[in-house]
């Protein structure tokens, strides 16, 4: 009997990445990178910033719409909570980048994916960031992503997935590692 | 003739979080905060997080309102563009995290703050999340924050509200140094 085989759909076109990845290796200028936000202080600490443009394969880009972010500190830090926390949105950042890895591998490894989700916490001491004890640092702790996946593949697979999308996260590297960042006024 | 001078007001209670800091001293084990996201993969590379629930303080907490965030790759990545990257997520958290510093150190220092912009760009080679070169990162190579403010106040003395700022600042922290993370699947 014949069986009917329904190709695998995560909706992430592989083919125009390993296309990119080839051209990419001959024109190393067009890879370079620069993502931007402006920033405004509305009042205490809330703050809305906002992403449209930003530069790459050698000119300017921008995003199909401006969207703009609020943040702020919630009531229990006498603040309005106009908006979810900055340490919040490096979350968001996080799983989003890995989520979006896990969808894009499986693509490439034939696997079908039904659903991704997964849940974050980051621990802080935030006596690190009120000054109460310099040997406590500002940043997180650590951070947790627990992910459930279902997807037409084995629990080994299905990790693979995970561990391969970890390791190609910019979001990952970029909490994880070192990044030099240079503040300054104009 | 006597001159009334205006009290500073940039919107931050200062008061509460020195009250915080004191408290904090004695109660190290209410200092322990866990901030969190849940994330689900929509389709493609778009997937949404949504940030409601906190613990600090010694108990749970939760933000005024549940927030949703899309975050998705550009159409110049084959993506439907859906939100912003993963990776400006981090950019967004480090302006308002900055922000929100200036204004409250500014509070504490009696400088009256009449408005503060930022832009941030942060650079980034795709070369790495595309596996074109294994000795290109795959996080940001390096971020520039240019502050633009107006106080009440000189030159000096804004630079020394920008600096201490970012002595404090939890993400500035979180993304220059190193944060173990851990990803699982349940």
């Amino acid at each position: 009997m014949a069986t009917t085989k329904t190709p695998v759909d995560n909706g992430v076109n592989v083919q125009a990445l390993l296309d990119a990845r080839e051209a990419l290796k001959k024109a190393p200028e067009a890879a370079q990178f620069q993502w931007r936000a402006t920033c405004k202080w509305v009042y205490g600490t809330h703050s809305r910033s906002t992403i449209m443009r930003f530069f790459g394969l050698g000119q300017e880009q921008q995003h199909k719409t401006e969207t703009s972010f609020s943040a702020d500190h919630p009531e229990i830090f006498a603040s309005e909570d106009k908006g979810i926390t900055p340490v919040e949105y490096l979350l968001v950042g996080l799983a989003s980048c890995l989520t979006a890895g896990v969808a894009a591998v499986a693509q490439n490894r034939g696997i079908q994916i039904r659903s991704i989700e997964s849940k974050v916490e980051g621990k802080m001491d935030i006596r690190g960031i009120l000054g109460v004890d310099s040997d406590v640092r500002n940043g997180y702790d650590d951070i947790k992503v627990t992910f459930t996946i279902d997807a037409d593949a084995s629990k080994e697979d299905i990790e693979a997935l995970v561990a391969q999308s970890q390791k190609r996260s910019a979001v990952y590297d970029a909490i994880t590692n070192p990044v030099n960042v240079t503040v300054e006024v104009a």
